[in-house]
């Protein structure tokens, strides 16, 4: 049985899951919440049930949530969606990026991602017949290489995908980042993923830098959500994707065959949710006291904290650790932390293509003030 | 923007779901149900996310589930799957479908389908590299001709797909096909799709000949099902797939990269509506009785019916109607039985490659007494 993704694994979030639930360790890996979602929310779903709304939605989603999300990418970023034609209802975004992949990249194409990436981006695009090019973000900051990227580019390049805020850095594209990727991309005809799915987890005031902001690359952009991260039920599995009439036709050929069409009294609920901005405008100040909280708590250990302007992660370097475990390699050290302290952490090293190594893990501060402290108590131990 | 799947237009399904809401006829075009499911099933999804059962699920599925799954396969067609590696949760059929054959086919591939099939097949072939192989079953039949099968194999042959009960004709095969299937694929390499999603709708006494059954085929297949049909809520879109550890291995790989994960609390709710098998092993009945109702009414038309073993899907053949009508191509008949008589239909020539005409059209009966009762009235003016 010849593999179609050979060297490819089980990936890190399900194995560290696991390895946590095993051991008893307090999870601080694959990203979710441990809180729950609002109860107005499950109560939409549930009287959707009740109603009767059990068959299939529209292949492209529930026209309700369409225009409240088409609502919401207009009073946040300024752009005017298509509600009918522009937006599509996805079993979240892991589905949603593979589908794009499947949509827009012939065999051959290249398609550039930015290391360290999230680690279903390769095997989609390998998955679609493409080759994916890896340009490393800038070592250190994981701010974006506008030269190293207009290196890349190369008459075959289909596509590139960008992540802000990024997982698993956490680093927030600014404004002229846009600006520069914009000017970047202008005289090609490379399609961008923007992958925006901790949109409204962005901190100390910063603007999230959505590609629907800049005309120049909302023209050429699919851009990608997930109702999961910002309604705390990952577990839900829906997201979307906004992107022009065009993009969207193709987008929706691969969609109608791959999933056609998303749970539908979840969709009723999240529409009713989400015609509220109120939940998603208090994300940034809700996830911003838990960074506070984590962040404070490790300032008291010797990991070395790296900066997180957005997500719900926190990267920490364990290099200057007063112990020998400090040089082992990532996923050894992560497998020890669990283990040894309790605390499970997702390795850097996993989101590279290299698997390169560079002393830093990545903890989900997505979490009840008593785990976090339960994990920090833990975690004082080093 | 070349697309990777030319010629390709909007689903049939949607597109005559949008005309029968558009002109408010009877829609017994897209197979879907139009009563509710068990409110017990409501009540247990309701209570999972009570619970705060909103986050992730294992990739794989939920262990509960995954034991209700292997315990029905084990007492309904005495195989032995193993829960925790050889049944994998989908979002539907479909993404099933999609997603085995992203994993098993190679660019260049040969995968055979059997003429007229459910419309995601070929393009699912194309989108992973391969070529599809249309051989057609008998005609008027829709039986399966082995002697085709056998003469269309070759070394570049990857896979083959089949569904019994079969969408559009209804056509059960014999456990003789199934022997016949096993003895052809014993000396080949083939993969078998076994799209077995009307499992639980076979008339006349009949058994759903399950390539579970047959160890020989068993051990090549992906067997595909879908809870969506069983418990009439074909919009949670949550499916499975059964296969051998080292297939189902290989299925995950691109499953964790395509959709990761399936919505948690319908599974919990899942798993306990298996629990019981009363509910599945009462549907043969259920829908039987809806089949005779509907042929009944039928019956009295000019309508000519085919044959119905399985499936909630009846075929009837327009050419003897006393209209001129019944020279039109059958996607034209199903858009003038729309707009003129109120009964929304799917042209079986929507089925297959060359668009073959036979003067056939699929109507389905997963409706309420009074909802056929209406479509009869509405087709007795014919
Ligand atoms: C789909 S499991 C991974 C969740 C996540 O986005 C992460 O932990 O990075
Ligand atoms: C996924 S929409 C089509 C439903 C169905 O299986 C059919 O009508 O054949």
């Amino acid at each position: 049985l010849p593999s179609r993704l050979p060297g490819v694994g089980t990936t890190i979030f399900s194995v560290m899951s696991a390895l946590a639930a095993e051991t008893g360790a307090v999870n601080l890996g694959q990203g979710f919440p441990d809180f729950d979602c609002d109860p107005r929310l499950v109560d939409a779903v549930s009287h959707a049930m009740s109603a009767g709304l059990n068959q299939y939605a529209p292949m492209t989603g529930v026209p309700a949530l369409r225009q409240a999300i088409a609502a919401k990418l207009q009073s946040l970023y300024g752009r005017a969606y298509d509600a009918e034609r522009e937006i599509t209802v996805t079993a979240g975004a892991t589905q949603a990026i593979l589908t794009a992949l499947l949509a827009l990249v012939h065999p051959g194409d290249e398609v550039i991602v930015l290391d360290p990436c999230y680690d279903s981006y390769v095997p989609g695009i390998a998955l679609a017949g493409g080759t994916a090019v890896r340009v490393p973000l800038q070592p250190g900051s994981f701010r974006p290489d506008f030269d190293r990227i207009a290196a890349a580019l190369t008459p075959r390049t289909r596509a590139l995908i960008v992540n802000t805020p990024h997982n698993p850095s956490g680093t927030v594209w600014r404004e002229a980042d846009m600006l520069r990727l914009q000017e970047l991309l202008a005289p090609t005809g490379v399609w961008l993923i923007s992958d925006e799915v901790y949109e409204h987890m962005v901190f100390d005031g910063q603007l999230h830098a959505s590609a629907a902001r800049h005309p120049g690359l909302a023209e050429r952009a699919l851009i990608v959500s997930s109702f999961g991260k910002t309604y705390h039920v990952t577990g839900w599995k829906v997201g979307y994707v906004a992107a022009p009439a065009a993009l969207s036709a193709e987008f929706r050929k691969v969609h109608q065959f791959n999933v056609f069409s998303v749970n539908t009294p979840v969709q009723h609920g999240l529409a009713q949710h989400l015609a509220d901005p109120q939940p998603y405008l208090e994300l940034p100040a809700f996830y911003q006291r838990k960074r506070e909280l984590f962040r404070a708590g490790l300032g008291a250990t010797r990991l070395r904290l790296l900066p997180c302007e957005g997500s719900y992660f926190q990267c920490v370097d364990y290099r200057d650790l007063a112990l020998p475990e400090r040089e082992l390699p990532e996923a050894a050290f992560c497998e020890w932390l669990t283990r040894e302290i309790g605390v499970a952490a997702i390795p850097l090293s996993a989101f590279y293509g290299d698997g390169f190594e560079q002393g830093v893990v990545r903890l989900c501060f997505a979490k009840r003030d008593e785990t976090l402290q339960a994990a920090l108590e833990r975690l004082a131990r080093l």
